[in-house]
């Protein structure tokens, strides 16, 4: 199946011939392992990006041993050194099986540019190389720079398709060569000479210095002792008598025909050797071993050639391989249905954010997202929706905490559910919506727990205590192994607990929360008074907790308030009592995706801040000014109008008597633990006596009593008795 | 299974007892079919809402008719009128086999309401009105009015779990009746008497004036003629002379103790007729006629009475069903898992929706939005997130056009997808889209086109044009059938052709687009020339398009601009010699949701504005401004910013030369059709031509060559040649 060129364009016929004939070469053909278009297509996302400089590229052959099978070249996973591997060099340095070729891939970024690169130019530059090498003498030194290819390829990561060009140059001699048909090499070399043949190739091709230079001499003494010898002892072994034949690694199984190696072989003796005649032996084996029925031999004729020292005098080059259809043309490959699914869908959503990194956000850290662990409180609208987000920004960890099942009107919010998940009574939803995730992205690592979040005035029995103190500690343990918790639950008080947990474990805490037409994102401050004990083992932001607490507190400025610090209230039981549309969160269809991805965007922004948890508030610029940040704004608050179309950033900076994120509450917690839970829930007025909320309210009603002294003063303090 | 009770309170034995016993009566039993629960909880949703007064219900029974079973009293669907229903009121006088009994359902919205009723007083009010009913006279009359029932529920329609307990209320008797053990009817009635009751019952039973009176009273002359006569007539009879005997549709089966109808019949006979013995025979049938075997007589004993007309003298009233396990409480059921999943779905997604109208947004136009047609064009990023958001206000028909499969990378971004879809090749994407639409909500007809959109400047061979032609037609057939069209594709170019069909046939058309952090969505202006063939037959705008256009127009004041109003270049080619991340929409993951959302929004309220497609744009006003409109502000254009976290509104007027919604254009579109679509894609310059931008490039050029001498003036003009 190999294709012919004579040195003189136009095939003509390749039957035997007895007589002096033009020597025609099977051409060299190439074998891609998948290996190599999967560790090219993470060279091209994750370190060429737009870069179309070439790529240096190894590729492997070894000597016909099949006495119908061609050899090829074959490019494999370490062909390509992406930088960040571990390639072994030896792999490099190649084996007896695995000859090392060298070559230049140019990988073009569009189609368009892989069709309109000037392959002939490409082509004759590296055989300049070739000529250069044979005249300065390198290729004397080593062999292998006779043997070079040149690959043009374009990746295109969407569809997984790879078009891909060979080209192993040549350099044509002006007239081509000749020879007698060739002798079956053991016929030329019986007996001891034959013996001696054998066992010089063997060893040349046994030993590490040798086995993988595809050029060598055999010479036989005039005593008939025979030795391999490399390309560089010509003139030596001259001087001593006997024969010499050059012997090359010929990946061409044919009997009649040398491969494509001879060609340079020839250009090389031709200008550095200056002979006109030379006996060549196409080197093949069978079974590990020289073969000698398989190898050929040819009495080569080489024409007289021009001066070749005078660099305008350049020879022509040839050798772009043809495609499976024997034409001239590229090959390409579709590698979506052969890779595993899983594989390649995992690869797929990397895509688009490798791509953002190419042009438009190249500080995005995806290692640090992949590394991220969020755990997101609440699996309904909002929970459906960051959780969307999270995944498209690669993110891979996603814990969801729900109680409920999933309900017959939830699918058409909740946008990781579907009718199935609703039947017999409703899956988990907490269970559902990781099941669902790894549905879409089989790559994250998702988990639902299904544990009810203790609520503040949602008091509990004594035989309830047992259950409540497992939900505490799991939610406890939840909340310091994950690095972003986001509050997305329907409830003012189910975020109560979550956020003096966040505040106590010192974590990025996100809180989304929807009206009917207007919502409201924020992130929480950080600790007011952080400790050594509560940082989370796992916490990817460990190095800059560790940081001197108050230096952190003080880059924020004021330290950003809490979904509670504008409240003078403890958080109550509000779902006590509740028609069915204060029970369902009737809000607007379209406020819950914008929320959500809100929410994500802000996290996303402050695990990229330097200054992550800590980072200030930035104030609203006008949209033509550039950011510090190249994610850009880095707010406190994100206020949300829809009936309006309006969107404002508020800074709200955290109140020292705040029911929640307040120097007493966090270390009222650390101090009595659970105790401090139970009295939270069970009491209704402890969290305000506490943090001196009753108070500052009896004094604003004392205020309000001179002020106006015919108001029913009582009215306006829900806590008079 | 009945419960008894007897007048005094705590049961004692039940027993036969030979000599006089107080009455103990076999209580009603309700039953309530699952259409009952269906119509309740749609005149909730759509009727009711928050409101909470009592509602006529009625309940049907019949006379026992089974020596083992009681009859129940029946709640059907047609119990409730909810005021859409068609119900025949032919329905409500009943038959033979539906005694109608009339009812009051208190409906409660919380579950706290519904433990917190005073049943007490509801039981006593429904007492006395039997009580005025048998003292004024009308109980005589028509005797229905002695059996009466109560019902508190609360529908609880997010898990489809209905609580609700029945009262039959009966009067009293401050002593209770007392009766020798009952004899069986045929005992009593022998011969010819028994003969003539039973002709006379079955005669009352099968004419329509006195089928449905549960009272009445059997008169045996002295001659032994039996005629059956209603309660009105017990002065007349007894003037006459012979037997009286008071006869009740009995529910109950049991050998030895009347059912509870009988207890206001005795209240009446004591109260009305003043009687203190009365022969009462329990009416029970078999096969549908009167079985002497099952009615059973007794001779009851009425002890005196209190003055009962002092009106401050009104008798107790006890009726409280118990429930199945024979406990003072309500019942509940829960029909989630009954119900065919399919239907539930559907009144599930419905339930948000509904639940707004009731205190939020009560004009929220749910038929309108639900026979609105919206066409999508492009399921990707964009398409996924409009169609869920389209559900989620209540749209029910989308058709999604895309030309595309389901690639690997398309489901962590495109929320429609799952891995499965890009399986063996990928779905075609319009397919899959709303095949999984249908997972989310079956109640949506959804369906998917797979066309290309022809594109300016990606021009046609001669070969291709018979599939241009059948994907031209099928666009524009798809755009006149639709009401609202949303442009959602990935390239500038694929909006052009959507651009110019949308304005000719004068469609809602919104448009929404991402840049890598920013986003814009906007609503075309209406058809610059509107004409009368090409007004779709099918849309529900007919009515307001059918208006003077030039009416129309003047409302919006400038005609709003499309996408394309902006530019003075026309489309071209966009696509060709990309990068890989200019190929995939590489923009921030929360970019796509928000536009989408805000693009729904912006579609619903087209769609609720009186002015629809003319409604004027709307500037921006303090966000604690009220809105003209109730769903809020109605914009040209919305354009954001996701690293400032900031949206803009903004207002851009129709453009005389724009390539895509001008008078020009769309006039030569209807002229010329198809041969006008092969131009603008085969020719570069031909829209600009047409539309006179090239003149006006051409003259701005001369101008900037005024003003600029030294630079390249034809480097700003792409079109000089």
């Amino acid at each position: 199946m190999s294709s012919f060129k004579g040195n003189d364009g136009p095939e003509t016929s390749s039957g035997r011939d007895e007589g002096e004939a033009t020597l025609k070469f099977a051409t060299w053909q190439s074998a891609v392992d998948e290996g190599f278009w999967h560790r090219l297509a993470s060279l091209k996302l994750d370190t060429l990006q737009l870069a179309e400089h070439p790529i240096p590229v190894t590729g492997f052959f070894a000597p016909c041993s099949h006495p119908q099978v061609s050899s090829h070249v074959q490019l494999l996973l370490e062909s390509l050194d992406n930088g960040q591997s571990r390639n072994n060099p030896a792999d490099l340095l190649g084996n007896r099986n695995r000859v090392p070729i060298s070559g230049m891939l140019y990988n073009t970024n569009t189609l368009e540019g892989f069709y309109s690169l000037d392959k002939q130019l490409l082509l004759k530059n590296t055989a300049q190389q070739i000529w250069h090498d044979i005249q300065s003498g390198r290729a004397a030194e080593d062999s292998r720079l006779l043997n070079r290819f040149l690959m043009i390829s374009h990746a295109d990561l969407k569809s997984w398709n790879f078009f891909y060009w060979f080209a192993f140059p040549a350099i044509k001699l002006p007239i081509p060569a000749t020879s007698a048909p060739p002798k079956i090499a053991s016929e030329v070399f019986d007996g001891n000479e034959g013996a001696g043949v054998l066992s010089a190739c063997n060893h040349w091709r046994s030993v590490t210095p040798t086995m993988t230079h595809p050029f060598f001499l055999l010479h036989i003494s005039v005593s008939g002792l025979v030795q391999a010898k490399p390309l560089s002892e010509w003139e030596s072994v001259k001087l001593e008598g006997g024969k010499v034949i050059a012997a090359f690694y010929d990946p061409c199984h044919l009997p009649n025909n040398p491969g494509w190696p001879l060609r340079n072989l020839l250009a090389f003796a031709a200008i550095y050797w200056h002979v006109h005649t030379l006996q060549v032996i196409c080197y093949r084996e069978r079974r590990g071993q020289a073969d000698l029925k398989q190898c050929i031999v040819f009495d080569v004729i080489i024409p007289q050639l021009p001066d070749w020292s005078d660099m305008s005098n350049v020879p022509e080059a040839i050798g772009w391989e043809l495609n499976a259809f024997r034409k001239v043309g590229p090959r390409s490959v579709n590698l979506s249905s052969s890779m595993d699914p899983y594989k390649l869908a995992s690869a797929a959503a990397d895509l688009n954010l490798k791509l953002m990194r190419w042009r438009l956000l190249p500080s995005l850290d995806l290692p640090l997202l992949a590394a991220s662990k969020c755990l997101l409180l609440g699996a309904g609208t909002l929970g459906c929706q960051v959780a969307r987000g999270l995944i498209a920004w690669g993110v891979r960890h996603i814990t969801f905490v729900d109680y409920g099942r999933v309900s017959m009107s939830n699918p058409v919010r909740q946008s990781l559910y579907t009718l199935d998940d609703c039947l017999n009574g409703g899956k988990p939803k907490a269970e559902a919506a990781a099941e669902n995730l790894k549905k879409i992205f089989p790559g994250v690592h998702a988990t639902g727990v299904k544990i009810g979040i203790p609520m503040p005035g949602h008091s509990v029995g004594k035989n309830e205590i047992p259950k409540l103190l497992e939900d505490l500690n799991q939610l406890k343990d939840l909340v310091h192994d994950h690095d972003v918790v986001f509050l997305l639950t329907d409830t003012r008080e189910s975020r109560w607990l979550p956020t003096v947990l966040c505040a106590d474990a010192n974590k990025i805490a996100i809180n989304a929360a929807l009206g009917f037409d207007s919502y409201l994102v924020l992130r929480h401050g950080a600790c007011p008074c952080p400790s050594n004990k509560t940082v989370g083992a796992n916490s990817i932001r460990d190095e800059k907790e560790s940081k001197e607490p108050d230096q952190n507190l003080k880059k924020q400025g004021l330290r950003l308030g809490c979904y509670f610090c504008n409240d003078v209230v403890a958080p109550v039981d509000s779902t006590a009592n509740r028609s069915l549309d204060q029970q369902c969160t009737v809000t607007r269809p379209g406020l819950a995706p914008i929320a959500a991805a809100l929410a994500v965007e802000l996290a996303i922004g402050i695990l990229h801040h330097p200054d992550g948890l800590y980072a200030p508030a930035d104030q609203d610029i006008p949209v033509t000014a550039t950011t510090d940040q190249p994610l850009g704004l880095l707010p406190h608050q994100i206020r949300g109008f829809l009936a309006h179309f309006a969107q404002l950033m508020v800074v709200g900076h955290a109140f020292n008597k705040c029911t929640a994120c307040s120097a007493t509450v966090v270390q009222e917690y650390r101090l009595q633990g659970v105790d401090f839970i139970l009295k939270v829930l069970n009491e209704p007025n402890y969290l305000e006596d506490l943090t001196g909320l009753t108070e500052m309210l009896l004094a604003t009603q004392s205020i309000s009593l001179d002020w106006d002294e015919n108001s029913e003063g009582t009215d306006s303090n829900p806590q008079s008795p």
